[in-house]
């Protein structure tokens, strides 16, 4: 995945007038001008400088020179069930297309054919999260940008996920668990409440606040274009 | 992952070239020249043509006509324990890497951090060998090259993978087992054939051979470059 530099397109433009304007002017001496010179030297010019430019073209097509290479990021979002990460990686991942970057969006549903979680306990949670991390790290490797949607409440997996990544940033969807419990339409925090869901983060079971995240964002007052953007801006400089 | 075609740099020649031959014109019958007008209008050439170069190269830039993507393939090496199947991956992924192609080199070794097999019955290695080809099916949608080089010895398993891939090849590495014993430098036929191993494909357990593979490859006549030179010859018109 390359994108052209202006670093690139000025030696390019330097290289070419070098070549091109030695041409012009060996030619206008050889023919010693008046206006049907100058023009006959456009004619020769037309075809011969159209020979030695495709060549020059070819030739720059070998040079690595000011073609930079991206680097990629592991976008991970953690929070609440309902906290609203899957509309803002979503959102982002329609940002970072746009600009022409592979990406792909890792969460609970996308991966359930790779491996499916076997276990909601905290152990086999972390284990869970920490394979989620081994696969964001295979793609980033590869050049992929990677948005990862995961509740993923336990400190110890998302540090072990960081670890395993080059450019990792952790963004917490911070919305409060109230606003959470309002917005469920599927009726997963009732039934925990009820105790038909064990192990479900900030019912019946903990969720670890990221402490120290690289960004925070309440989506109860940031729409997911906006939190998207910001997410962007966090990373911009990384990439 | 991008390659410049040459039909992109002809079509970038004829678009510089009127620019630039429309501009020497112009300025050489403004001048009505002689050879010192000529040099002149070289001198004014070099920074004029510079500039409009420089704005043609970023707009050619914006442009994406004649920059092919690379469709990628999934190469899949299959064959007994011992056959040299990693020998050619490993040869076939550098051939791919010098080429620029990305590439992503899977066998029990590598993806053993992302699902660990549970199990060597049939039901078990089918179920693995299908999430090897999902994880081959995510990157190759991602423009990655994947080699995958497993035994595996069932016809359905494979076939679940070709269905589930764009560009899936199958390779048969035919080495016979008589000799894949023989280059057993780590003794598991042995302990094979003295039945502590189970599930041994071709000892206490079938092999399925292919029936119509894209490439078969018997690595006891064929060095392990020249296999990989093969490969790349069977996929290069589907790439």
């Amino acid at each position: 995945m390359f994108i052209e530099t202006k670093k690139r397109s000025i030696l390019k433009t330097l290289s070419w007038r070098i070549l091109a304007t030695a041409t012009t002017i060996t030619l206008v001496y050889i023919f010693i001008g008046d206006t049907s010179i100058a023009l006959s030297v456009g004619g020769i010019e037309v075809f011969l400088k159209m020979f030695i430019y495709f060549f020059h073209e070819r030739g720059w097509d070998k040079i690595k020179f000011g073609r930079r290479e991206i680097n990629p990021a592991v976008i991970w979002l953690t929070g609440y069930a309902k906290s609203g990460k899957k509309s803002i990686g979503l959102e982002l991942q329609k940002l970072l297309l746009k600009k022409g970057y592979k990406t792909e969006f890792l969460d609970g549903h996308s991966i359930r054919e790779l491996f499916p979680q076997t276990g909601f306990d905290e152990k086999a949670i972390n284990r869970h999260i920490e394979r989620v991390g081994y696969l964001a790290k295979k793609l980033e490797e590869q050049g992929i940008f990677v948005i990862a949607s995961f509740i993923s409440p336990y400190k110890v997996s998302r540090d072990a996920v960081r670890r395993l990544c080059n450019n990792y940033h952790e963004i917490h969807v911070n919305t409060p668990i109230e606003i959470c419990e309002q917005r469920d339409d599927t009726g997963v925090y009732e039934k925990a409440r009820r105790g038909e869901i064990e192990h479900f983060p900030g019912i019946n079971s903990p969720y670890q606040a990221p402490e120290t995240p690289e960004l925070t964002i309440d989506i109860s007052n940031t729409a997911p274009k906006t939190a998207a953007k910001q997410i962007f801006n966090t990373i911009a400089n990384t990439i």
